[in-house]
């Protein structure tokens, strides 16, 4: 039995997580489950699952829940950062999934690489911010970071063991999200609710967000960059609106691999946990006659500039990529409240990324200071154009 | 250095792995060439690549060769089925790749495996009709039987070290051929230039001939059973055709694998050399958003019986595939030389099945009494009704 504590359990990958356990009972024991502040739910996850621990990052949600919980369940619920963290060093894992949401991912990756243990990684801004430190720290212990995001996934399972010399290419797909083929004219007044409403993956809103502009690709661009240590040049990015390739691997002899499924988050993270291992997943076929034709075509970085960006921060390096992020997660917060309309929420990445000197080989102080930096940066800049940048 | 020995050196598959030597000249060492007949151009191919032995099955054809080679060269002229057979087993050769054409490839397999050399196998008659004994004996003897076909290549790819009982199905694609969306109607007055004329690949004329039948794509699902060990029910077959997709693996989590390409027969004789390892090709790039679309549809088992047909063999297993293979290359003969209509062969074939009373367990004698018997009662069948069949 694999042991594993889930970061992020109440959130959308956290709760499929707990689905792949579920239908796999004699496979999977969750000993640690953590999240934000959804008490309720993980009121649930307890009750089902019984992990030695449970954390909230939130004090008084934790202390909701232990009034819920009362003396009838042996679960110890922990709060705050430190309980998130004793999740990964205290329940006895084999394995952590963390599916947090944002640059909080960070720092509980960092200590589940200290504490030896692999790591089936959702959080984009773990790599995204802190790529290089990341990657470097988990080499230098030997735990494996698997990747949970579809496209990761499947580059992982294409490159198999093949050697970093032989893969020419990544090849990465986006839907498109769902203003594919808009001009930035007819994008001037999309609304949240317009915006989330992804064609093929069910997701949460921040992600949803960020597959509508385009950002999400640039982020996955950044993780893939440190996930395969493979430089931007070789890591190119197609439109495939039906989201059944999840990616592809092109290797030097000109073959490539590419790997298919109905999307569907079930396939990828069952594949993190059970790697390099394969079960019965319960996830419908494929049946290419019946699901019709594959569509390509170049991403329109003058629509969405935001993919763009994240190549540029790629190239300064340094903390140019923890800036594009913690830009990008206030504007996609200023846009889902309403204060920014959705063209701008690159234009303010942009403008903060220009305001920034790249910082070298930043630690981990270095990474959350200038987290912050941008976001206040971000806010400040909207504050000033009054929102009405565009 | 790779020591290789190349049969049927002259021919298509031949010619290409001299040309993948010619681009790799530090890596590839040709140590001995054979063929059939083609003594000018293995003449050429003997001055190029100065092999230890050269071999012409066709005895007055190698005295010929003999003669134009003259005493400048050091290359020994060998001629018959023990000329070819001392090109594997006195060569000191690596790696035998067997690109020869039908039947007659059976046992320059079988006895490259009994001499412990691994196999780049293109001839598909060697599992067609002999797939249990020849794999058998390769698994007895440690040899790799390493696939050339590009279909065969495509699931070799995929499967990667994936453990057999994690794979749920192969899914080959085929490209439907010159007939796609044809009917039986359209397609009675059909010459062997119309049949030879394939919308993607540059192939031989049996073997264009068979892509145009579909028996082709029949004959690739019994290698498959065998390369692969897979039962026929896990073996399903998709049209495709742009022929980008050379084939695709499903495994039980509902993960696909597919390995894409552009269509050149470099790639899969190149990889059975060089594997495990890849080496530039030289072969130019897929890009996807350049490339177009990717459609599949379901075969059409009316119009182009013949893929049924093989299906159908392999359930009745033992000698019955060597009789359809048997049958349909005196039926494709008897078509390129006019005698036969396009749309008899797979009668013809059938015809001969339903004649043949299984034996099972065949050794390589009854496989060849088998193939024999079935040649001769499709000419006979063909002479009786004069090629009227239809």
């Amino acid at each position: 039995m694999k042991k594993i504590a889930v970061l992020g359990s109440t959130g959308s990958i956290g709760v499929q997580t707990l689905e792949v356990v579920r239908r796999n009972k004699t496979e999977f024991d969750i000993v640690a489950i953590a999240a934000n502040q959804s008490h309720q739910v993980m009121l649930e996850q307890i009750l089902e699952f019984k992990p030695e621990l449970a954390a909230l990052q939130d004090r008084n949600s934790a202390e909701n829940l232990r009034n819920s919980l009362g003396s009838n369940v042996d679960t110890v619920v922990l709060d705050g950062l430190d309980g998130i963290i004793k999740c990964i060093t205290e329940s006895g894992c084999d394995m952590v999934l963390n599916g947090m949401v944002g640059i909080s991912g960070l720092i509980p990756t960092l200590r589940a690489i200290e504490a030896g243990k692999d790591i089936a990684l959702a959080n984009k801004e773990t790599l995204v911010a802190g790529g290089q430190l990341v990657t470097d720290f988990a080499k230098k212990t030997g735990v494996n970071i698997l990747p949970v995001d579809s496209e990761h996934s499947a580059v992982f399972q294409c490159i198999g063991r093949t050697p970093t010399p032989q893969i020419s290419r990544l090849i990465l797909t986006a839907s498109g999200g769902p203003f594919r083929g808009k001009t930035s004219a007819q994008l001037k007044k999309v609304t949240p609710s317009d915006a989330l409403k992804h064609p093929n993956w069910n997701m949460g809103k921040k992600i949803s967000v960020d597959s509508a502009t385009l950002m999400n690709k640039g982020l996955e661009v950044i993780e893939a960059r440190w996930l395969f240590g493979l430089t931007p040049d070789r890591i190119d990015v197609v439109i495939h609106p039906q989201s059944i390739i999840h990616s592809m691997v092109e290797f030097i002899d000109g073959a490539v691999l590419a790997q298919l499924g109905q999307p569907d988050m079930i396939i990828p993270i069952q594949y993190a946990l059970t790697y390099p291992e394969r079960m019965p997943s319960g996830v419908s076929r494929y049946n290419p006659a019946e699901t019709g034709k594959l569509e390509f075509s170049k991403p329109d970085l003058r629509t969405f500039p935001a993919l763009g960006l994240a190549y540029d921060a790629l190239e300064s390096g340094g903390t140019m990529p923890a800036v594009l992020n913690g830009a990008n997660e206030a504007a996609v917060e200023l846009f889902l409240n309403g204060t920014l309309p959705f063209n701008s929420i690159p234009v303010v990445v942009e403008r903060v990324m220009e305001g920034h000197k790249v910082f070298n080989n930043p630690d981990i102080d270095d990474i959350i200071y200038w987290d912050r930096w941008s976001r206040e940066e971000a806010a400040r800049i909207v504050k000033k154009d009054g929102g009405g940048i565009c």
